[in-house]
């Protein structure tokens, strides 16, 4: 659909969803930059708090910021128009908030809408864009893919995994030759990473271990059924060849029941650890290695700081993370709606990535998890397949600019915010 | 003292010790290189796993390794020759271990001992050296300061240190920037950061904040009592102007009487976090925002990661670190004996740094805290003087090599090992 009824050109609106990633503002440079060469679009907005940012009309305009702003974008982490965990039901739970962002864009002309996001936001978008289709107001949705959990469907890998990967698998190296050097006494390292279903982060610090004696010696996937049995074997039998012992866990393990480790902390751990609702992954697994294998562990927790790792992110995720935005627009320009751009993997070596496109729906009803043939046998590490997979993601450093604080410089937007037109909602 | 008994050239050793730092074995770099230099020096040795390696004669010959190997030393965090956290007691309480490292010494004709480590490292370099006078065995003992702490009496301040604070720093204004995009729902966030007694790592993050609006918002240090009431106060003022928290932890916070808050949780906690020996800092102070405060809370623990950061280290650390390590080399060539290296601040705008030497007893029973001035009235910030102290240190990005996986190389010894003269000790 190519919008035909607007006398003047359109508006577009951009908005980012859920947890931030290093590169998600670079897809929105490359959808601004993109959509403000064009001339059918008009002006582009920022929604501020992603969807939320919507439904409250808290929106601003991104074409009046300073074109170096939107440039700095590729080089800041974060969601720098800001973003927000609300989740909207199906179009009949939450048919207020959908028609609420209709009634938003219509009353600033908005006829682009992109949304960069997972796969709750791919569900709304295509939602917003079905309810635009029933009442008749002509509207283009495009979603651009983005989640360091890698899990989203139809695509080869997501935006903003590259850069998470590279990260913690340098800290893996890190963390690991400290473990290396201080063995006598700080035995046993925990690395907790992100990634509550899927392992593709936790798996990712695998290409840190360039031989048996690298550190991560053991990675713990949640595709993996997780037992305290098995992993108190696994940590003897590496500190036997080793003498030490570096783990990487992804926050999500889960027992052989599916539940997760950290809701019942199983059988080893129970008594050593009561109060659930404040222990992580790690936690579990250093009550565990204290108590049965009798060593001191300790653990490192990159929370926010493996999704905001701009200092070190990947240069080809970065790029493509541009490439996507820029792609969203582009097919959104030749009639192409409804759709999120996918990144397609032409080759391998050499590493050749292209763009295609996915119907909403399909990615809002899927999820990627990793392939049994990524996990080693003995689900207790990758295989070669998962570093041929992951290698070309991490190729590459981003260029930080750093000032006279010897510091990097991070860009915020100026955020002149549109005036109200209607009635408060929320 | 300049040693002069010596038939054939002598021998010298290298040893690391306590936590490893992103730059000691720059330091190590420069002991190694200057010292192969000298025709006065035979062989380079490296004690495995500190002054433990001396202790059980398990020592490796450096200068036999790659020269490739010695030169990637200064790209490559921890201790690549090992450490430990061995501690000796007084001369009459450990005497057999003293003795013991002066019949290794005199085994393999070593009479230079460089010792890179904090107060307590220095402590037994300034020992063994008293032992070795007293019994009359020429040797040369040098210190050369590690710490990332920077908590050593006698100098400016100490190699590690710089590397860490643009690490924290750079951590805080990225996590900062997640807070920022998803305060909706992710409203605060703490950092946890090393340093157990000295505040002056968390401090290092105030670097960040050059605007209110920027994190961290809060800064808390161990040389400031904590009080619950006031900590919970600074949170909602915070929040009343920036709708979001970003908090920096150093992991020794005290309360008013001087213990360990998380010994004793406070009032505020206590009953919401039960199990002290699973939690840090971070855990009480989220404990106390989410029932205090009642908002969500999630916080970030670098752990060693902060300390190992090659990846984004300050190459003025690196380059004075490797100085520490030569200056300790030629001082003992030119008939020092008995003292450390120390960093001497000629002037600050340009930065100008040169080094001094300290007798080891003086640096052994010293202490550096952080200064009044350099925290703020309210005792949750820093003040622009810690700032002009900190800015000049995380200058420059050290050079990180990245090999085809996409991954920072760092280096391995290939340790060939002395063979034992002695009968085993431990």
């Amino acid at each position: 659909m190519v919008i035909k009824n607007m006398v003047e050109k359109a508006n577009a609106i951009v908005a980012q969803s859920g947890g931030p990633t290093a590169v998600i503002n670079s897809s929105a440079c490359g959808v601004i930059q993109a959509a403000m060469k064009s001339n059918k679009i008009d002006r582009v907005f920022g929604a501020t708090n992603g969807i939320l940012g919507v439904i409250e009309e808290d929106i601003f305009d991104i074409s009046a910021e300073k074109a170096e702003a939107i440039e700095a974008l590729k080089r800041t982490p974060a969601a720098a128009i800001g973003s927000c965990r609300y989740k909207l039901k199906s179009l009949d739970d939450s048919r207020g908030d959908y028609e609420r962002i209709i009634d938003v864009f219509k009353a600033h002309n908005i006829r682009y809408f992109f949304y960069a996001g997972g796969n709750d936001s791919m569900d709304t978008a295509d939602k917003v864009n079905k309810l635009a289709a029933d009442t008749g107001y002509e509207l283009v949705c495009m979603g651009v893919p983005k989640t360091i959990d890698n899990d989203l469907a139809c695509t080869d890998h997501c935006p903003g995994y590259g850069s998470v990967a590279k990260y913690v698998a340098t800290c893996a190296m890190e963390a690991g030759k400290d473990t290396e050097a201080l063995y006598t006494t700080d035995t046993c390292t925990i690395l907790e990473v992100m990634g509550r279903n899927a392992g593709w982060i936790a798996a990712a610090t695998g290409l840190a271990a360039r031989c048996p004696e690298d550190a991560p010696h053991l990675v713990y996937l949640p595709e993996t059924a997780f037992t305290a049995e098995k992993f108190v074997a696994d940590v003897k039998e590496v500190l036997a060849n080793f003498k030490r012992v570096f783990i990487v866990a992804g926050e999500g393990l889960k027992n052989e029941d599916g539940t997760y480790i950290t809701a019942d902390a199983g059988s080893f751990a129970k008594d050593s650890f009561g109060h659930q609702q404040l222990g992580g992954v790690a936690e579990v697994l250093k009550a565990v290695i204290e108590k049965e294998v009798g060593i001191k562990a300790r653990f490192n927790k990159l929370g926010t700081n493996q999704r905001s790792a701009m200092h070190f992110a990947s240069l080809t995720d970065v790029n493509e993370a541009y490439m996507c935005g820029k792609k969203a627009v582009e097919a959104a320009l030749a009639g192409e709606n409804g759709k999120m751009v996918t990144l397609v993997r032409e080759s391998n070596d050499p590493y050749k990535c292209t763009t295609g496109l996915a119907p909403l729906y399909d990615v809002a009803n899927g999820e990627k998890f990793m392939p049994r043939e990524f996990i080693n046998e003995r689900g207790n590490h990758i295989t070669d397949a998962m570093r041929d997979y992951v290698r070309p993601l991490v190729q590459g450093e981003a260029p930080v600019t750093v000032d006279t604080d010897g510091l990097p410089v991070y860009m915020r937007f100026e955020r002149k915010p549109l005036d109200k037109k209607l009635p408060k909602y929320l």
